[in-house]
């Protein structure tokens, strides 16, 4: 609970962990875990996330934070401190296919994602049981190309109402218009059934299988206005043979699906994952 | 010396496993192994490869094959017989980097890789050294796009002089003309620097790092008029991460393309991979 | 519904396949798949298994055994037809964790694992909620050392009420006497939390953790007498590293120990494993 | 070459970063990378590993090194610096198998393996064309069980004379003597062929081939005078299947022994790999 996260990005230059560190050492903190990147010692980006413990953290926060407003200004920081006792507000969006959302769902109950899940999605009934047996808010919104933009205004109303933090597409196959997608800048998680680029948009599954790929795969990314095309956070791979046809290649496909997908939030949730360009920085 | 493959593609049918094993086992042959595969059980295609060994093959050899033509026109099939004592007389083409090349002959050194090595054809020097010092003849061809077609006419020159079956493309940096492909159909295997189909084409490494891949591959083929769109033999893959610049991700793919390309090759030799359309069934 | 499969064990010689594949042709069977292993072509064991479609399966099954008899007899076989419309009657046993259990229940919901799952029996209480959700008999029969012997004279009561021909142990962390295990032989998968041989016995993930292993695995075998010791029928691993304290290395752990188990279990259901000395022959 | 790593192993409490990062900011050091461990926040033992630049490197050594001791004392620290100007000077042990030497002198040609190669020792005369053609001294010194001390004692001549710092077992097939390991204390690396702890000894592919393991590997670490029981560096490993014989398993095996191995060696060579206890921090 005394737990916190600090993630800085700022011009790369001799001197900052020597600062930082003692900063927090000043306010009895002791640092836990502590990952750094430079994308050029010389003239480049630098990236450091530093995860403390500091006893009567809740009390000390506010002057913390005001506190380091001067080491960030003198390095010419954006930085963020996260309390690891402040669950991040999630609603998982669904669509037919519950393998992803069912994980999840397990993940979370091993204690093993850290969130609040505060509302299932989904343009379907069918995973209704499974949300209200765990006490989650499920709504159904039916969806389709025609009534987009009336089925995203209920969304963020619901969105809103419960001040969600991360949406995580858990196989919802419906794409979301860049007015959505603005409301939740690097905060909304998709898994798309490819190792992508390879086989952007529809159908990828159908695709391998017609282009004879020896391995299929998935890729867990952020959404942006270009449809798979945003930030990767995690791939996975298996192998496949002539003799799996497309309902085979959506079996295997399912069981990488659902662990990179759960390996990408869990990372986002610890805050390991640093957004740059149209890459991440993953301190694993 | 007495070992021999069957090679077999038919319309799909009860009765062809009888008559096949009953044709060799009248020979006295012993079916070592077998590997079948069908498209479509109802009206689909179906493929078997089986390995045998018959005592006197060479003297039995001409009989064998007049004879199994009646059951091939009885079930209308395409076949082959491939002799396990008659090497494939190969060529290996290589541009400046040798990784591929020393993988490959290192491997045929051991023993693993049952070829003839006829030549080894390059546009720059530097391979000489290592292919003179095995007695393999070593043509030197300087290559660009300009002189594409007297290059190859030299190539095909050396090629028909040694009676070449198979060619390597063990990293070699120029793109074949159609006129050039059409002389060696499902006979010119490649080495392409990505999983395909991401990043088709040139630079593959410095898009992948670009795109912010976190898996990097390497994918072998059969050589078509369509850059990089043939029949996919064999595809490997190695996770990467942000730290990853441009030149790791090469030292990494190295590893990955002459592993990837030595299994291609192994495969295409013992007669394993079988093409069909623009795929491969692949009897490992 | 008119599928089976015929599994063949013999000494090896030439003409088995062209017998029995003459055989099922003269009953109008299409020999879908046909896989075979051979230790040694001279004097050595034969294996072979035909997946075949037959109109008219049902009627014509007593007809075809009875004949089979006779070619069984001449290639000294040991042989066996099973068909794909009988689902093994099968008991799970699991213990406290449900990881592996809930897999095999959403795999076989899936329509994946085709088995006939007749009873969960368990040592906990936990996973009766689970069970009678989806309509499965749930025995809840506490064990300990001491009570070994009474704890199986109940199970084996269940169990031959049920008529099992498969025992799924499901992280079921009870030893099995040498008087249960004989009542089963061959019939009795288990998961062990190791890639065995290395760390037989208990506290696997501990003990790995003392040795500082770079990789951890899961093992399903089939049970014999002698603990962890059966023939192997599928292995997984997954890197780890310095951080990965027990905790960490249990969690990895029951993502490989469900896939391992999932897959071991479709291959038994399939009838793709045969046991020959201490080893599995695995045709997939 | 004004690039350094400083390696420290300490007490954990809070003040460590901040005291050693402020510091080398004061001789105008720029970390370049950073990895640290705790292995326990209270009361444990804290690990970190720096890569700084440092212009003028060369010229402030002494002074760096003087002036460290007094922040070394205050933490309890054992620190080292490492100068990555300074190559270590490294003997390769090889008997007769020579995939692993090889691998180790391709990686060290291309640059990717930044050793000083002194010599070759070896109980065979088959590497030393190998050695010679690249200009790296070549030792032949026979060996047995019953010569073992006279061999260590013409060993240990030729090593001293050449203030070798790194010996790699590169598939040394004899058993080194304590007191010969005692010279070397975490400085001879070994590839073991199985993923250890399974097949320690002798015979470790006829073993996995005789229990019908689905998975071999191969381990790279550190010579105690535990056989085969010391810091596990890397690990790896393929999938094989029950038509494997001895033989192939070795095939496949080579492959994986000589990337473990190069690996290990690579992060030994760029001070990554801290041994603690029998166990191995990598920060890679």
């Amino acid at each position: 609970l005394d737990r916190a996260r600090l993630l800085i990005k700022c011009p790369d230059q001799p001197g900052i962990v020597a600062a930082v560190s003692t900063f927090l050492q000043n306010f009895g903190a002791n640092i836990l875990e502590s990952s750094q990147y430079s994308e050029d010692p010389v003239g480049g980006t630098f990236f450091i996330r530093m995860e403390f413990a500091c006893p009567g953290l809740t009390d000390k926060k506010a002057e913390i934070e005001s506190e380091f407003a001067k080491i960030g200004a003198r390095f010419n920081m954006k930085y963020e401190f996260r309390y690891v006792s402040s669950l991040k507000k999630t609603a998982i969006f669904v669509s037919k296919e519950p393998h992803c959302l069912r994980e999840l769902l397990w993940e979370w109950q091993n204690g093993d994602l850290m969130m609040d899940i505060s509302c299932i999605i989904s343009n379907y009934e069918d995973s209704r049981e499974l949300a209200e047996s765990l006490g989650i808010p499920f709504y159904y919104i039916p969806a389709n190309k025609e009534i987009r933009n009336e089925v995203e205004q209920k969304q963020l109303k619901i969105l809103e109402e419960h001040n969600i933090e991360l949406i995580i597409l858990a196989r919802y196959m419906q794409i979301l218009t860049p007015n959505f997608v603005s409301h939740y800048p690097k905060q909304i998680i998709n898994i798309h059934h490819s190792f992508l680029p390879a086989f952007i948009g529809a159908r990828p599954y159908e695709r391998a299988f017609a282009r004879g790929v020896k391995l299929i795969g998935a890729t867990s990314h952020y959404v942006t206005n270009d449809l798979d095309e945003g930030p990767i956070i995690e791939q996975g791979v298996e192998r496949v043979n002539h003799r799996d046809q497309v309902q085979e290649l959506k079996k295997i496909g399912k069981n990488i699906e659902r662990s990179v997908l759960a390996r990408a939030v869990k990372w986002h949730l610890q805050d390991r994952v640093i957004v740059t360009g149209n890459k991440t920085i993953v301190f694993d």
